[in-house]
């Protein structure tokens, strides 16, 4: 039976992309990114990876028409930063720099007004980044108005990274018995300003359609395509605030992707030798481990609970729990394999930045591919590769 | 008074972009390209640059709307890849590699059909280049279902080149009486294997809507936003061969960019001290050069005839000649500035390609900022920047 999310719209299993695959010129074809040749520097790879918001800018969209402040942008700034740098990460990349691309409807959104505020937002993330030790390069990037194509508006982004080969994470390397430790999304690090709800860029259109009012959908016909009965049905205003959730249902579902890149960084530098894979749960959630690794079976039964936006949508999509681990990262943005005598440093130096981290689970062998077992109070679920 | 392109919804002057310049790390700030530090490469520029094939997507997919036939989308790879490999070859850099993003309403088309024919098309656009003298890596990219956000697809990727620092086209050394040798933009080159109508990848939307049938906006919705009034006001199916163009109305409009990279990097190489600008004329079309040098007045009095796709466009229309050279290439797709005596080694090395060229112009001085005069069988016409 196909997933509520699969109904919406979204793919997360990725079908028909495997036809690139034989195209891409790949160093390292097991690694979480495409490791590229550097045809000016020998021993160093050039990690070039492209990632978007999802339909977070719809949400966006939406709070600003209801209030008229285009401050409600500003935040995809650092999603889009988020999505690409903490996927080359991933590899043991350092960022070079990075590009956006936003695609608009000029008929729709003032693009003066969005610029302004996702240029403030490019600022301060990079900023931010700059103060934890993260170093990217802004290089500009690309506008386009394109009314016949985009209804409202699309933020995408390109980042570069340098990865020393003979240092990268190949995704070869994870091995029975290292232990699988949990990065949290939510809440606040030391170098954050606000809670997070820890929904990241991820199952955005479903949070989307199943949380918010049907009344929106009346009244801005641009914020949906309704082909195949598609609609919203959810029964909050964006404002709604709740108890749960400690911010509105619209704040949640906007919270800015969490940036592990500072922390990741700096457990390399301490404990590289004993990283042997990076997973950043973007699409695929908490089954994206399967993506590395050689005949590993992943086994998470000591995931912490999940967030109080994860149980919110579940509830009113009425989404399998199943389907929801595939769907969201459950509030596990990150994760790291590492040697179990390492877990004890690795999780000090993620809470010296006032990030929870804790052992969530371990490899063992898997005879044929990799494969998850999930065990949760909802249910032991099993996930394979493809 | 706004031109008729303006009033379809696009504007070619890209108000509002100028706040990302404060933010943008520049090491050649008058470049036609943002060139960044490699903080890896002494002495070399990276050049990360982003670009979309514009609304020619639309056009493809009324075409295999019409048709079934998803072979219509192949040529788009080609666009992209020349939107973004032709933009940086304009600061003297050679090509890295190449990311595509492919954005696209899943409810709409077949994603697996669709990534099947497009990375068919930059398989052979890269062999194509490679054969001619210059390599991509291609490296991969991303593919997004965004139904709430993308009415059918949206296809741009983002190229890195390298450039030796000591020998980059800087933008600031046009001067006067250097003279403007214009490429063509249509027709065929020797490296080609159709005949293009030379419409590159500016001006798609007010093509389309000028010339498509008001009938496929009736059967096919999702090819337009309505809002404001805007329409598709054509008399043309995409399939009716007219004798002027050589082609079908639909051909033309989707004719493939042409790639002048494998001309430039020979031009480079043999007068390359005597080339002092090089312009790739994408969104502003002839005036793209306003770009490029200090206090230079452009002065084009010898341009080719447009090729016939941009005077049908203009016949249609109704624009006024003085903004379809702001909006088109009008027949000369990349002009390069070099030393009066360099032009017939580079015409030559041109036409060795098959591709035609000629001097259409000169530099002269101006006293206040970059100008522009066009002088053609339908008036004189003055620019200026911004």
């Amino acid at each position: 039976m196909s997933s509520k999310y699969a109904r919406a719209g979204v793919d997360v299993k990725k079908r028909g992309i495997e036809v690139f695959k034989e195209s891409v010129q790949n160093l390292l074809p097991r690694a979480f990114c495409v490791v590229s040749r550097d045809p000016g520097l020998e021993g160093y790879g050039l990690v070039t990876h492209t990632d978007s918001a999802g339909s977070k800018p719809v949400q966006a969209y939406l709070h600003w028409r209801e209030t008229g402040e285009y401050g409600w942008f500003t935040g995809l700034a650092q999603d889009v930063i988020a999505m690409n740098l903490d996927d080359i990460i991933c590899v043991g990349a350092h960022p070079i720099n990075f590009v956006d691309y936003i695609a608009l409807n000029p008929t729709r959104i003032d693009k003066a007004e969005l610029l302004k505020n996702l240029n403030l937002g490019f600022k301060e993330c990079i900023r931010l980044l700059e103060e934890n030790g993260v170093n990217i390069i802004f290089s500009g990037g690309e506008t386009a108005d394109l009314p016949d194509q985009i209804r409202t508006l699309d933020v995408s982004g390109t980042i570069n990274g340098r990865v020393d080969l003979s240092r990268a994470i190949s995704g070869e390397d994870v091995k029975p018995g290292d232990v699988i430790i949990g990065l949290r999304s939510g809440g606040k690090t030391r170098y954050e300003k606000r809670e997070n709800s820890g929904i990241m860029c991820n199952g955005i259109t479903l949070a989307r359609l199943c949380l918010m009012h049907s009344e929106y959908q009346r009244l801005y016909p641009e914020i949906l395509d309704a082909e195949g009965g598609r609609r919203y049905y959810g029964r909050f205003r964006f404002n709604d605030y709740l108890d749960d959730l400690g911010m509105t249902v619209g704040e949640a579902i906007l919270s800015p992707t969490r940036i592990f890149a500072p922390v990741i960084l700096k457990v390399l530098e301490h404990s590289g030798s004993e990283v042997t894979g990076l997973i950043h749960n973007t699409g695929g959630g908490q089954t994206k481990c399967l993506r590395i690794g050689m005949n590993i079976h992943y086994i998470k039964d000591n995931l912490p609970e999940a967030d109080p936006i994860f149980h919110l949508i579940q509830r009113e999509s009425g989404e399998s729990w199943r389907a929801m681990y595939e769907n969201y990262n459950m509030g596990v943005g990150f994760e790291i394999i590492a040697k179990a005598e390492a877990s004890d440093d690795i999780i000090s130096i993620s809470e010296s930045f006032g990030l929870e981290a804790k052992v969530i689970g371990r490899c063992e062998r898997s005879k044929d591919g990799n494969k998850l077992t999930i065990k949760s109070r909802f249910g032991d679920f099993h996930y394979s590769q493809n």
